[in-house]
């Protein structure tokens, strides 16, 4: 089975797709989707939602799986992020229903072990499960690839946390 | 030249379209994308998507202007407004860049005559100005009816109001 794991933002875009091999996950490939604010917010969108669409028809993942946002500094803020958040599920469900999402607090507690581990934690641990020569960068793909081991390792419980 | 106005929203995304005969405007067609909260938010999303997609390849508008928003009651809210809003600009910016953006207050001023106009006045006067034998529903087809009217006035004057 291969899992898409999307860690959503609006300058950064974090993503990154596992294999299953059995009961060993393997990272398949990890990076972002960056826009600058030179650019149009418009633009900026278009390029989310064409980026993460080529990169799903490229690598054709089973399941594809979202850290939950539910954080911003201020409605304006929210309002864009929640845009790129918006085009990237939107890009993602014209291929599959097999959408899930988990708590940042999840990904913490499935990864390391506990729900208040710091951003170094989750990125050294994403490394030793996947082994990995060295951490993935930037942040927003390893918190991406973090999200997609947590998806692998709910196994059979998994329905439970289908995108609403 | 033909204008298609945009009142975003998440349950309603209100549409509308006038073209310029000369100094005349005149209707071609309203209404509004409706989501349900029954169905999943990326469900709302992809419909949203593809239904101002379809819209925008069948009558083909030369400029596209959005109602902007920057008011929500919360954060929560925000992130699912600008989603929905966010999707729809993503499916006009695929089309053209073309874009536009007006405030509530702008909007009010262009078509009533003052800013402070209640919802009744804006619908009345976009009945008047289109020479339409009723109001037109629901009311965020009328807002972006208005949008539109707006930009059919703005003239000249229309590059200042670009989307950023």
């Amino acid at each position: 089975m291969r899992i898409l794991g999307i860690d959503p933002g609006l300058a950064t875009m974090g993503y990154g797709i596992i294999d299953s091999e059995g009961r060993k996950p393997r990272l398949v490939t990890a990076g972002a989707v960056i826009t600058t604010p030179d650019m149009r917010m418009y633009e900026r969108l278009l390029k989310i939602h064409t980026d993460i669409r080529d990169l799903i028809r490229l690598y054709q993942p089973d399941d594809i799986v979202f850290e939950e946002l539910f954080f911003a500094k201020n409605v304006t803020t929210a309002l864009n992020v929640g845009a790129a958040r918006g085009v990237a599920l939107c890009a993602c469900a014209e291929f599959t229903g097999n959408l899930y999402e988990y708590t940042p607090m999840q990904i913490k507690q499935a990864v390391v072990g506990y729900g208040n581990a710091d951003k170094h934690q989750v990125q050294h641990m994403v490394k030793l499960l996947l082994n990995l020569p060295d951490i993935i960068r930037p942040d927003d793909a390893a918190d991406a690839v973090a999200a997609a081991l947590t998806h692998f390792n709910t196994g059979m419980m998994k329905t439970e946390y289908r995108m609403k």
